[in-house]
């Protein structure tokens, strides 16, 4: 099933409790795979009594002590967030979150990240993210608790499954939507360090005087979604200019 | 606004948390007409803490001797049930509820119905129901907490009023929808441009050798759709490195 392809990583969650109720909302909805992030505390005795029946999700969830660990070997990275930010990022709604989780976990591994109760993520984190998930809100009253933010996404990632199986269902052949080949996450990781790397190698950065200039170099190229090829290409530029900067 | 047309009834609420925990979605999706059907224990100081800054919904919350009392003055009542039933009735999912109940709500009071914890509705009450509602579940765990059930067709409502505040705005005020600072066509032909002069002079690029280098850097560009502020930093960084190769 794709949908096991699909991971729901938690950042920091400081009540147990949190844990709890967001393997059961994603049990309920088909989803299996949970990553915790230096969670506060876990396991804990709150935690399994607010999954009630999904503590099998507490049991296998794995421990993460970095937001990159717990995204090794994803290639789309999905960042639900309630603020505005000033860089803009893409963002999409949950249903459109659903549907392109569950389209591409046919062909490769996805993640669907969560911050922490208070302060959702950093702007650090979401550099990691492709396109940020966005749910309508109240707005004189945005607060969402985090297991509520999970739920509604894990319920569209549900129904999008169900209706993507129900169209299977009436042309078998489908048309297998060709997926490209994408980034891993670590080969973008790569990449910008190499583009960092290389932009203080030619004395273009100066990373105290623009502390912005990467967040917003990152914000391009997350928006492209680079497949592999096209990151070889733009590496290989990189590495040439360095050379002529080391033969000059 | 016709979305205060819409109550939510819950039927003898064992747990106050959830009351409260209902209260906190419900506002989060922008209802607030809660009718509790004689709840276990209410008020509660279980359920205020659940709600967490809702307790608005809680103070204001109508409580009933009778399912009938609560439906008073209602035209279209749908109720939710994890359960199917010997009784045929039509069932909807939670996105054609919501579809109907802010459709509906244009013109009368609309009623969304949530039964007992673990039993649900009795087959009396979904007597009283014009249609139920069924919530996608996986079907090795379906017990889907009531709060989360509230959770789940309260967003639907809100994701069926936002559209259709939208498609109003749309017929409105045309498509000036707020346009970022786009770079012009002539400018990205400027950049590609600077790009492959500054990729033969870095001796990247023997043109004859690699036909295909230019269009697949313009197809990764081209996808980003880049802003103005955006190009200026691509190009600063052109510049740079075209300085560098001519020092060395």
């Amino acid at each position: 099933m794709s949908i096991d392809n699909i991971r729901v990583i938690m950042i920091n969650t400081s009540h147990p409790g949190n844990i709890g109720a967001a393997a059961r909302v994603m049990k309920n909805m088909g989803l299996t795979r949970l990553y915790l992030v230096n969670p506060k505390q876990f396991p804990n005795a709150e935690a399994t009594a607010m999954a009630s029946g999904a503590d099998d999700l507490l049991a296998q969830a794995v421990v993460c002590e970095s937001f990159e660990q717990a995204l090794e070997g994803c290639r789309l990275v999905l960042g639900s967030t309630a603020r505005e930010r000033k860089i803009q990022h893409e963002f999409i709604d949950a249903r459109v979150a659903g549907e392109l989780a569950i389209t591409e976990s046919e062909k490769h591994e996805v993640a669907l990240v969560f911050g922490r109760e208070r302060t959702g993520l950093t702007n650090e984190e979401t550099g990691l993210c492709h396109k940020l998930i966005n749910i309508p809100t109240n707005p004189d009253y945005r607060s969402l608790n985090v297991a509520s933010a999970i739920q509604i996404v894990s319920y569209e990632v549900m129904m999008s499954s169900l209706s993507l199986a129900s169209m299977a269902d009436e042309s078998e052949s489908s048309e297998t939507q060709e997926l490209a080949d994408y980034a891993s996450s670590e080969a973008m990781e790569r990449f910008y360090n190499h583009l960092e790397q290389t932009l203080v190698d030619i004395e273009f950065l100066r990373l105290q005087q623009s502390p912005q200039l990467m967040p917003k170099l990152r914000h391009i190229y997350n928006r492209v979604r680079l497949k592999s090829e096209e990151l070889n290409i733009l590496r290989g530029i990189l590495t040439k200019t360095q050379n002529l900067k080391k033969h000059s």
